[in-house]
């Protein structure tokens, strides 16, 4: 958190504690789940006053959907390989990758956990996965364009298609969740893709 | 629970004993989450005597273990429709049937969120969906058989992408799982398989 003298904008330090909250918040939650998480805790790991985390998040549940704000609005912009396979795979490998990051894999499953059995916590990581998929979604609107995969096909639900195996073996499976499985997921969606499989009609 | 006098055979007060405390875990989960479990409050929804399942289970993790274990010993066989896309599609059926079941739903949802952060609990997961893959593997060994897919497909991995995105909507995007979700998931892995994408090299 080093700041140059004098760079410091108008709203500086209120965007400044927030990076320290969330960061600690995110630490706090890929170290300890998301029953173990408690404000007082987080303000001392990010050297930010109690009350100042108090006020502006209030609980754990706020907290962590901030986190989610912050995530959705810092996720990688989407590829543009020129081939509806080359950019889901491009998708794959940074799901992927985040998914066995030490720290952000986790992350992921401590909030996923918690969201199973809390509704707020639940809708703000739909709405975290929302902008990821509108962000990676022309992949497949250009591959429309292309004449890739049929017209009516479901740009969303391509998307999702990349990520549900990896997240299965994460969550429900266990297996290793290595770059030959990112590449199968992004080659079976793709697949699936061009054979007319994600008909929006079909949804 | 009724049982016809003089149909008790050795043994049946056990198994009677274990079915009706494994039914009480199992309505315990599906309500309140594996958080709250409690040994005494199952053994009274059970009726059972408190010691009786204190010494046969003696951690609510174990007893989930053996509910796993009984789970996946009572699921259902597989199909053989003498077709791939028709024997994927009934296994994609059961799979969304039982992930919208009003008890089911909630409960898988109760032991996944606790695999995330117990390891024996995972494990017995990871056992209990073993099990349901290798029942349902030899739909896709007879696809084989038939030249509907190339030799060389790994069937327990076109068994895990019929679930991957069921499990994912219910887990993660929070989606509506209907019956054309399961029929998506059945065409997706069998279009995905036929072109090869579960090649055994690629795992």
């Amino acid at each position: 958190m080093s700041v140059e003298p004098g760079s410091v904008r108008p709203g500086g330090r209120t965007a400044r504690v927030r990076a320290a909250v969330l960061d600690a918040a995110g630490d706090a939650l890929a170290e300890h789940g998301f029953a173990q998480l408690d404000l007082a805790d987080i303000a001392r790991r990010a050297d930010v006053g109690k009350t100042t985390v108090y006020r502006r998040w209030g609980t754990v549940t706020n907290l962590v959907a901030d986190l989610l704000l912050d995530m959705a609005e810092q996720s990688v912009s989407r590829a543009d390989t020129g081939t509806l396979l080359g950019d889901l795979t491009a998708n794959a490998h940074l799901v992927q990758r985040t998914l066995t990051d030490p720290r952000q894999g986790p992350l992921f499953k401590a909030i996923i956990a918690a969201a199973i059995s809390d509704p707020r916590t639940a809708q703000a990581l739909r709405h975290f996965y929302e902008t990821r998929i509108n962000e990676w979604a022309p992949c497949v609107t250009l591959a429309i364009e292309r004449g890739e995969v049929p017209e009516d096909t479901d740009p969303h639900e391509v998307i999702r298609a990349v990520s549900a195996p990896l997240y299965y073996r994460l969550l429900v499976t266990g297996e290793d969740l290595d770059e030959a499985a990112a590449d199968r997921a992004a080659q079976a969606a793709a697949t699936a893709a061009r054979a007319g499989t994600y008909h929006r009609s079909h949804s």
